[in-house]
């Protein structure tokens, strides 16, 4: 079981999104560029981000990506979910109906046990998830980063962020 | 992020298994043959539930595979973590560090904050996992199965258990 790589990508782009002044946008380029990521399979990334209004995606010579709506409303389930899609990693197959001692339809009424035990934990995963807000990720970031790194990336955004017209 | 199908098998089979007498045992064919799942696949899957303790397996013609420990003492991590391994689904592979904003090592004394989030919801799927008891799972069952499905799968097993000399 593993989470495409996608997931941490996806994860520090909108972190650093959330750092752009409100209208200013990223190229995929750019944010390919920062993360020292390819841009081809960044952009399935982001393409999805925008499918799930996460990201909105301005078009035009000076558009980009940025935020589709303030980090404190972003968890990460919904990035997660965005990247990774929302099936459960478990997906119950019903062998309790195979073999010689399977019935019919009407023997299994409810969803077979060792299903419903794995999915209180998949619940389990997505509450906790969904308790974690990209503010507070950001506010965790900025508290404990090393003094050089939040001037560095400043600069960096100064010289590489778009503002787009609308 | 998907379970092989390999951990199905194996909570099914720790399951049936519980169901038998304390020194008999079942062979990897009758366990296949009783899911209807292919033999050479789940024999992958019951090694490594030997190799983590789970299951023994008892050599010889009469021998085959039994509960290493009671049902009680066998969790949903236990078996999870036998088949999947232990590696966490979230891996980070230190994209921070890329890129025209990476520093040196000293810059990174912690671990990344993404991975800490993503660790706090992994440790919250495991200790849910981990709270699931093989013991739990089929009182359940036994209570809710269908009235013909116990003495069916009763009989089917006094066809098929063995009863090794130790």
């Amino acid at each position: 079981m593993k989470l495409s790589d996608g997931v941490e990508w996806a994860i520090h782009c909108v972190m650093l999104l959330g750092a752009l002044p409100q209208t200013a946008t990223l190229s995929g380029k750019a944010l390919a560029e920062f993360h020292g990521i390819p841009e081809s399979y960044l952009l399935k990334h982001l393409k999805r981000l925008v499918a799930s209004e996460i990201l909105e995606s301005v078009p035009g010579p000076r558009g980009g990506y940025r935020l589709a709506r303030p980090p404190k409303e972003i968890t990460l389930l919904d990035i997660v979910q965005a990247v990774n899609g929302k099936r459960p990693a478990f997906r119950c197959t019903e062998i309790r109906r195979r073999g010689p001692c399977g019935l019919d339809d009407s023997a299994y009424p409810r969803c077979c046990g060792i299903n419903r035990a794995m999915m209180r934990a998949e619940v389990a995963y997505r509450d906790a998830l969904a308790e974690e807000t990209m503010k507070g990720i950001t506010d965790e970031f900025i508290a404990s980063a090393d003094p050089r790194i939040i001037p560095l990336g400043q600069g960096w955004l100064a010289d590489n962020m778009r503002s787009p017209k609308s």
